[in-house]
């Protein structure tokens, strides 16, 4: 196991007043242990004990090979899997369940009364996770450096009658050229009016004059992601798109310039939304400000009127306001931010100033 | 609603003695509504009744674009879930549940008292999606028959010094240009030792002279899975490799051959693993002989000695024995088979036996 990790989650789940828990996001696993798999449908999972040395359960088809491995039972395709289970967990005790263990297993699971009771406990995980160490901070830079690079390939690409998919193509070609084992999520490219769907897939539409241009893209490198959001123009922008790309570019300065240990999640999103709303587009900014970031694109925790909490070192999120008009255009600008002891540090370093091109 | 897999779907409920049921998994809702959204830590679920009309779950910030568009409720990022969800479920009946539903939903519904009971229902979809309608198996024809002419593609391109990496990179490249919308999963691209990890990921290992070269591989053609692995060597094979080649050959066309309408799929299991028993290789046969494929390339149905089930018209499924040695080899033949009134189809033509490079 990876012993500092695992510490602070067990302090976690005694914060919870539990003693047991259950893991089964393949993520945290390999958080916690280095052992990375996707099961797909198989059984994988982390029993973790604040009283026991925590078991791995892994299907025998799968290397085994965890870094920092505990104990660990393995299960062939035949094997059952909840009575192979139920020894490791303490019926009399409750057990603290991971927000995405499927149903699959966890009503056998309640139906074999293997805990004396059932509890949502991610956070113990999460919590840990959204408070980075400096070398997973370390890579977050790295990781948003090559996505600034990839982001420059991106806008010298743009030409007259190029493809979304060409260009997601391409950039994923530079990702790997890069280093990076691949892209965080599915890269959004979209002209014009596709740009008004903030998760539109890439296809074959040509970029024609008057078209805005997003980009939100992101890699993962070395196991953390990067993710930024860009938008241009091709051809002569109207004043009001113009006039509404700056009251995007405002409000995420604003929300930016504000960040800072100490300083609500929720006060970012009500910055940035205020100037937006105060500019007449407060209905075409359809979602929140940001999501926390790192092994993930989008991890527990997001910057959005109802997180509350207050920014603490080793928090990595996104600030990413935007405005869609539908059948028109779309515009989004987005940095990602980490935190240091004393600051908020802006880890994009593309320009965010309106490109024209002409 | 896609009204003819609905009324499947509901019959399939009815015969669970329910009445309801909440379906989350994002490919069986598209399989019934045409929602074609990948909702990641989002909410996305359909409600179905026999007594009402289903509803749609969905966040506002997909497009809402279902060509057979139930009733949809619409949620944002700062609704609360459970509350909008209480009121489409009958408190005083079972509720039935997708085995993907989450805990994360799960465990609130739960003390919410959402419902007097809660029973795994997938089957519902599950046994719908297992029997294929005419159309589903034309689109199963066409995936592999382009799988077909990319295999061609990968061993064309054989040669000495070329990456796991590189192939699979030309090889995610044939498929768009085959009009694929991509992978049905990530290629298995693996040469001599690596080939004895049956889920090896492309690496930068360089092909030499006396490694194996295995390649399992699938795409995904208007929605639909191909996936077939076919085995070659390059360089001079030992007498070894030859010989377990040809028993896993041998298997899997026996087990090809006995499969037909009425026949269980454990038979299909029991056949080839006696052959390769017999031959000395049991132990080095480390998984099922088959999964069931269609809009996702593993779906629920397996071909093992736990699937007593008989094939009926409509099951789509692979057939993949395979011998394992660690440290020097891995060999596997893998076809698909689909199944009309009267026989088991082999979908998959490119040739089986030994393909030598010198």
């Amino acid at each position: 196991m990876n012993d500092p990790r695992l510490k602070r989650v067990l302090q976690n789940l005694e914060k919870l007043n539990l003693e047991q828990a259950i893991i089964t996001s393949p993520i945290s696993i390999r958080y916690l242990t280095g052992y990375d798999v996707e099961p797909f449908e198989r059984f994988l999972a982390l029993v973790i004990s604040t009283k026991r040395e925590p078991v791995l359960f892994v299907n025998s088809l799968f290397p085994n090979a965890a870094p920092f491995a505990p104990h660990i039972v393995e299960l062939t395709d035949t094997d059952e899997v909840i009575p192979t289970l139920l020894p490791y967990i303490a019926s009399d005790e409750v057990l603290g369940v991971d927000q995405n263990l499927l149903c699959k297993w966890f009503l056998p699971l309640q139906d074999a009364h293997a805990a004396a009771g059932y509890q949502l406990a991610s956070s113990i995980l999460d919590d840990a996770r959204a408070v980075k160490l400096p070398e997973e901070l370390d890579k977050m830079r790295a990781a948003s450096r090559v996505n600034d690079e990839c982001m420059a390939w991106l806008m010298d690409h743009v030409r007259e009658g190029v493809t979304e998919r060409e260009l997601a193509n391409g950039l994923l070609q530079q990702y790997k050229l890069h280093g990076a084992s691949g892209p965080s999520f599915s890269p959004i490219i979209s002209f014009g009016a596709n740009a008004a769907d903030p998760h539109h897939k890439p296809d074959d539409t040509r970029l024609v004059s008057g078209n805005c241009v997003l980009f939100d893209v992101g890699c993962v490198l070395d196991e953390y992601c990067s993710d930024m959001t860009r938008t241009a123009f091709f051809g002569e922008p109207s004043q009001e798109f113009i006039d509404a790309y700056n009251l995007v570019l405002k409000a995420q300065k604003a929300a930016e310039n504000m960040a800072a240990p100490g300083v609500a999640f929720s006060e970012l999103d009500k910055t940035a939304r205020d100037i937006i709303t105060a500019g007449g587009y407060g209905p075409n900014f359809t979602h929140r400000l940001g999501h926390f970031i790192g092994l993930q694109d989008h991890e527990t925790g997001d910057v959005s009127a109802t997180n509350t909490n207050r920014i603490v070192a080793g928090n990595c999120f996104s600030i990413e306001p935007g405005i869609y008009v539908e059948g028109r255009f779309g515009i989004r600008i987005e940095d990602l931010l980490i935190t240091t002891d004393e600051v908020c540090e802006v880890i994009n370093h593309y320009p965010k100033e309106l490109k024209v091109f002409n």
